[in-house]
Formats: structure tokens, C-alpha cells, sequence
């Protein structure tokens, strides 16, 4: 490969302020959100069109670049961490909502789009777009797409994977294909590509486009928090608010060290001096959700909460959620640095997962906060350290590791949400056999055959 | 490949009642249920044990020879046509239901359990597993699963792919994978390789055993039939129900040619002097359930129903669907012979692609009876024919062709729920381009490298 050839191929494509190679431009997209991971590209370039997206994936494939996509480089496993001497195709300004059909119920964005504003411009409809990962005022579409991301609500409504109807993507070879279908009726001919690709973090290729299903907005809600003792009571309510047969919104858990930093952060209203705190938002129709609030109520205070608090008004229940939703950076103010799983275990396995994340702290001497997913089994362990002692980091990260080994032996999986990335590709074979990491590997030579499209993420052996 | 090495391979894995080789015995699985399509296997195998299976695909990727898997041979697109010389792994014998977890809502199933057998056996506790093609007395959870079945509850809760959390398959090479995760939370990382799977039609390998979802059983139904002019008022009452928000588990109409049929059949109380038919069903909570139904009713006077009749019992309501569901079968009353397609619409254009149908079956001179999934858009026309008059059949196939191509162009799909199998193979570059298609191909080349998985089926390239 030729880098000066490139450059100068790519610089037919872009203008100067789309096509950034100074080191002082380029410092910015070394890292994403895990930013214990550093690599700089050659080069970042900006495509506001997506012909430009599918020409720069073409040239690459003609000299044998690497790129990684990007959106706002929120992810927390190191999916968009950049190759070095590879580029990064930052999307943020492919950013078009394309179409929106109220009475079909869907949008077709670019994959720049930032997930709350589609929900925003779907508003004055009655509609909403439901994956809400806790970064959604940020983080992109295209982003979503990749790591098939979840977020509070999607116990009730299910992952990104279950809202993308269509995508356009164009492939690592620069072949530009279509995956399923725009109409909600038209899917469910063969296999279901759009499936393979949701969740493929970026090895595939670069969704260009996608047509989202819209979902109209819930007429009610009820926002309920609880404080309890200790953990295990929390997670027992749990079990009895699923138990009875309710499907709430949205049930999850922080601990107090979570609570501590998220009321501090944006003065919640969280009781300071609980164990541990639950959330849980009922939604649907009015009469419906007063009738299932009741019978919550009753099951909250049966499980032993100390306290029980009701959202009175949509300011109380903006701000509940304003806190769980800001909580990993407000783990910030607890201690300099932190790393962050998203293990999941099966539902009727949390006492013990969070036993054993307890145990494990005080082992390795380093405070651990809880906030997670609690309906859906998704840990979220912040553990805590500080970057300027030798050797945290490396503790941190063994004490990660046996967290996340600890999710699979109980039955779950490595990741609910931020995905395998870099942090955790060296686990998957923890997880998966031989064979059934060799069909993906296979499956990845089919859609990427020199191995350019973000090489080094998900699978053991992508990196080649 | 030699013909008696491989028979007398097979014969060390297989007793002779279980290795049928001769014509008499062969007969009955020269077709499936698109009986217009025949081809004689070189033997029938019937494994007992998912290990004869493995061994099976073992043996025939060694002789390159090529095998269909086949359940109750219910497929409507051929989906199960055998291969001349190849073989018919027969799986109604793999049919044990392995696991039943009540707790955490899951059974573990093999490929030969027949599709309601799993909802009796869950009907103990309250559970029961939700999609329910129309063929579910006899059809097996394989067969569901290969051709990504759905029914007419699957407006509301979704298709096969919904509900498969698992998978234990044996890709073509012999090798044995598992796909998904068994607990319902340990999904979610990578590409989605059960969703990948289901709807593959057999061109992977076979799906042994699945960890299928299981669903509360809604405390309460409430079914309507309505009686109406014409399929366009129907359709019009669809459209006014569903605007509405209700979310309705199943929406069908009929017009007369499939009532006078099903009524003929199982006497189901249907008007006879009507139209067009509507049922729809509301499912849930008792008191919401009754809310609703207050609405629905409402909707459908309003929408200028000539009758409306609402089942009163269980027993009223089995009827209503021993009809619709029986409705296929019914028709061979009306007609010697009938192909039926499965071509699907946007729901709003239904009453467009109606008024096509009726244009075209009087053109070509040929009955079409319809009966379909309103809600989903998903049209079955049944095309009515003399087999024993000469030319009838193709006539017949050419106009089921022309209505296929207007679901296309309508924006929506050449199958809803019968796959594309031998039947729609040729249709397949009307609706995908040739980079989707050779994507496509492509996968199937990693599971399945020398074809020998049900080749022929779907894919305009898999016959070699």
C-alpha cells in the first residue's frame, strides 16, 4: 500500500476540513468512551454524503486500509477505537432523517442520526423511537446498529435489533446491498440479514441507512423508586414484581455508591441512606397502568422496602431517570478512573452474581459500584481505581475479567449491551467453542474478505 | 460417489424399518404439501437420536451426497421437495421435549415436536407457546423453524424468529454448533446467528434441538366476526381498528368463496350471504380485554358491517377458528386442485392489491378464493384449477406469478410465512438485486460449502 496514494485519492473525495491527518486533529479520535485504549488512524475523514462513505470504503479496498466507522465514539467496550495506520470514517454528519411515515410508523435515517432525535422529530406524531441507551442524547444510530444496543426500557420493548425493519449498507468490499425490507409487512423472505448485521459491531461493513419502526408514545406512566436494606431484598422484589406477571417498562437497581454519585451529579431525590435503590416505570394505557401501579405497590411494599417513593409529576420522573441515566459519569466524581461490564446472568441468578461482585471487591481491595438492568439479568459493575498508581488498572481489569467469567459460568453472557469490542474479545472463547467461533470467523471472510472493517473488535482471530 | 458404499453406510447406522429404500415405501415422501412438484430420494432415513442425524449429515458430506430434512411435510413452497438422488432425513421420530422450565418460561425441544404439542404440554402451567400456523396439529417446530412459520397470532406476538432463544445445529460439514443462549438473557452478543438460522429453509444444515420461548396464556380472549359487502369495506375496517391503536392478536378476512368452503366443512356459524368476513380477536388482562372489546365494536359498526357476531363460549370461539384455520383444506372442496400464494402487501394497500387480484383471476378465467392475515397484510389467495385439464396448472402458476410481482411492487414481499422454497426460487431477482442475492449465496457457502443442504430451495443459485 501506497499511504501517499491514498491520501491523495481520498483527498479527491474530500475537502481539506473533511479530510483531518495533523496530529493535532487526529488526537481526538484516538480513543472512545473506553479510553484505557489508544490507537491514531492515518487519517479521519468526514463524509456528508453517503457516496462518499461507499467511494472511501472502495478505495480502501483498493489499497488495503482499514477504516472503523464512528458516530460519537460512545462506545464502552472499544468499538470504535481507531487501527493504527487505518482510517476512521467519522459519520456524524451523514445525519439526514431521510422520510418518516406517521401512519406506517417508520423513519429512514442515516446513520449519523443521533438516536434521541428521532423520537424528537417522530414527537408531534405520537411516536417515539424505543431503544434509549443511557447516551442517547449523543450516541448515534449507526452506532446502535453496530453493537445492537439496549437501554432501561428495552426489557419491555426489546433491543435495537428488534426496531431496525431495513438497512442499506455498504460492505467491506464497497458492494452496496440492501437488508430487509421498508415496509413493516415486507420482512421474513429467508434469512434474516438484518439480524446478522445488527450487533456485528462494524466487521461487516458500514449501515449507510436505516428504516426504524416507530412506536406510538405510551399514554401513561408511573415511575415507582424503592429503597431497601440490602441488595438481595431489591433483587427479591424483583423476582416477585416479574413473578406476579407484570412486564414493567423498566426495572433497575443501583447500589449506594451509585446512588451516592448520580444524587450528587443531578439531585435526584434518591434516598442517601438505602443499600440499595429500585426503579420501576410502568407504561401503557391509562386505566390499565393505574390498575398494574396498585398491584406494584403492594408487591414493593410486601418485599420489604424502607421507603417507597412515587413520581408525581413528569419533572419527578424526568429527573429519576436523569440520574440512572447519568450514573456511570457521575461515578466520575467517586474516583479519578473506572471500568465498566455489562455481564448478564440469568434473572433468578442476581443475589449471587452480586454476592460474588462483593466477594470479589473486597479480594482485590477495589470499591465496585452497582447499576444495572435488574429485569433483564444486565450487570453494570463500575469498578473503581485510581489510573495513577501502578498497577490499578491492570487489577481493575483482572477483577473484569473474573466478573465477566463469572456471568458465563452462571449461565448468561459476556455482554448485554456495550458489546465485545476490544475490551472483551479475548473472552469469547470463554463463551463460545472452537466451531462456533470459527462460523463467525467464516462468516466475517464473506462479508469482509481482507479483513478491513474494524479488524481487531469481537472476534479472536478478526484481527488478520 | 458410490451409490452401495453409501447406502451400506447408511444401513450400519440405521435398522431397516428405519432406512427405506424401496419405491413403495419412497412414494410417500415424493412431495410435500405443493403436491404439483415430485422427486423420488434414493432412501428415507428416520433417526431416533440427534447423534444419527449428525452421523447422517457426516456421511453424506463424505459421498456428496445431498439431503432434505423433512418433518410432517406440510410445506406449502415445496420447502421439503426431495432431491432426485439425494436423500430425506425424516425427523417426526426426533421428537422429544427435553426440558420444560416453567420458571423462566423456556422448553428445550427436538427438531420432530409437533408446533402444539409444546403449548399442550406447557398448558399445565399457565403457558403456552405462541406462534400457531395454521397447520399446527401437524407441523413440526423444524419445519417452523426453517421456513420462519407464522399464524395468525403473530400480529400481535410475532413470528418463529420471536421465540427461538436457542438453537443445536448440525451445519452440512458435520460440524455441531449452538447458536443463541438458553437463558432468555444471555443473548445479545455478536451477529444474530439463531435469526440468521431461522428462515434459512434447510440451506445451513438442521436445526436438532431449540429452546423455544413460552408465553403466560392471556387470561382472557373475545373474538368478532363481522360480516360485510365487500373485501374493501373490510379492509377499511381493518384500517379503522388498527388507526385506532388497538393492537388486536389476530385480524383475518375471508371472502365468500373460502367461507362457503369452510363452513361446508366444520359448519363454523360463518354468514353465509356475506362478502367479505372479518375476525378479529382481542387477547390479555380480563378487564382491559373487556375495555377494548367495547371499542372494537364500536369501530366495526361504524364501519358499516352488515353483521357482527361475537363468540360467547370457548367453544364458539374454537369454531370460528376450526373454520378459518381448516380454510385451505376446505377450498379442495370448491375445486380439484388450488395453488395458494403468500405474497404480502402494506397493510394500507391491501384493498389496492384485492381489486388486482380480482382483475387478474377474472382475466385468466380462474376462482380465487382469499383468505388472509389482514393485519400483517399478508394475502393467501387460493387459486382454484383442473389439474386434469391440460395447461390448467401453468395458468394457474402464471397468474400466481403476476400477483406475486404486484406484492413486490407494492412494496412488499413474494412470502409471508410459506418461504420461498422451489415454488417462488425464480421469483427471487424480482425482489432482491443481483449483489443482495449473491450476498446471500455467499452465506450459504460457509454453512453449507459443497451445497448438499436442501439444494434447489430459495436461492436462484443453491442447485449446484
Amino acid at each position: 500500500m501506497s499511504t501517499t496514494a491514498f491520501l491523495s485519492a481520498l483527498s479527491r473525495i474530500y475537502p481539506p476540513d473533511r479530510l483531518l491527518t495533523r496530529p493535532a486533529q487526529l488526537i481526538a479520535y484516538e480513543s472512545d468512551a473506553l479510553t484505557s485504549f489508544r490507537a491514531r488512524p492515518q487519517a479521519v475523514v468526514i463524509p456528508v454524503t453517503q457516496d462518499e462513505v461507499v467511494e472511501t470504503v472502495r478505495l480502501c479496498n483498493e489499497h488495503e486500509v482499514p477504516f472503523v466507522a464512528r458516530g460519537s465514539g460512545t462506545s464502552l467496550s472499544g468499538g470504535s477505537l481507531p487501527v493504527e495506520n487505518g482510517i476512521v470514517i467519522a459519520l456524524n454528519r451523514l445525519n439526514r432523517i431521510l422520510h418518516l411515515d406517521p401512519e406506517q410508523r417508520f423513519a429512514v435515517v442515516e446513520a449519523g442520526v443521533i438516536n434521541l432525535q428521532i423520537s424528537q422529530a417522530a414527537a408531534p406524531y405520537g411516536l417515539y423511537y424505543a431503544p434509549d441507551p443511557s447516551s442517547q442524547p449523543i450516541c448515534t444510530i449507526g452506532g446502535n446498529v453496530a453493537f445492537n444496543s439496549g437501554g432501561a426500557h428495552c426489557l419491555k420493548y426489546g433491543m435495537t435489533s428488534n426496531h431496525i425493519l431495513s438497512m442499506k449498507v455498504v460492505l467491506a468490499d464497497g458492494e452496496v446491498v440492501r437488508f430487509g425490507s421498508r415496509s413493516l409487512e415486507g420482512v421474513g423472505v429467508g434469512p434474516d440479514l438484518v439480524g446478522l448485521f445488527v450487533g456485528s459491531e462494524g466487521l461487516f461493513g458500514i449501515a449507510l441507512e436505516m428504516t426504524v419502526r416507530l412506536l406510538p408514545r405510551p399514554e401513561s406512566f408511573r415511575t415507582v423508586m424503592a429503597a431497601y436494606r440490602d441488595l438481595e431484598s431489591a433483587g427479591n422484589a424483583v423476582a416477585s414484581v416479574v413473578g406476579a406477571g407484570l412486564l414493567p417498562a423498566a426495572i433497575e437497581i443501583m447500589d449506594t455508591l451509585a446512588m451516592r454519585a448520580a444524587e450528587a451529579a443531578v439531585g435526584a431525590g434518591y434516598p442517601q441512606e438505602a443499600r440499595a435503590m429500585l426503579i420501576v416505570e410502568l407504561d401503557g394505557e391509562a386505566e390499565q397502568v393505574d390498575r398494574e401501579f396498585e398491584e406494584l405497590v403492594d408487591l414493593i411494599q410486601a418485599s420489604g422496602a424502607e421507603q417507597v417513593i412515587v413520581a408525581q409529576t413528569d419533572e419527578e420522573r424526568a429527573r429519576i431517570w436523569q440520574g440512572r441515566k447519568g450514573a456511570f459519569s457521575a461515578v466520575g466524581r467517586l474516583s479519578p478512573d473506572y471500568v465498566v461490564q455489562d455481564g448478564v446472568v440469568p434473572r433468578g441468578r442476581l443475589g449471587q452474581a452480586l454476592a460474588e461482585i462483593d466477594r470479589l471487591g473486597r479480594e482485590y481491595g477495589l470499591d465496585v459500584a452497582n447499576v444495572f438492568h435488574a429485569g433483564d439479568g444486565n450487570l453494570h459493575p463500575l469498578i473503581l481505581f485510581d489510573g495513577s498508581v501502578e498497577g490499578a488498572l491492570e487489577r481493575a481489569e483482572e477483577l473484569a475479567g473474573k466478573i465477566l467469567k463469572m456471568c458465563v459460568d452462571l449461565g448468561g453472557s459476556l455482554t448485554g449491551e456495550h458489546g465485545i469490542g476490544v475490551e472483551k474479545r479475548d473472552y469469547m472463547s470463554y463463551m463460545f467453542s472452537p466451531v462456533d467461533l470459527e462460523v463467525m470467523a467464516e462468516l466475517r471472510q464473506v462479508m469482509d474478505p481482507k479483513g478491513l472493517a474494524n479488524p481487531g473488535k469481537m472476534l479472536p482471530t478478526a484481527g488478520h
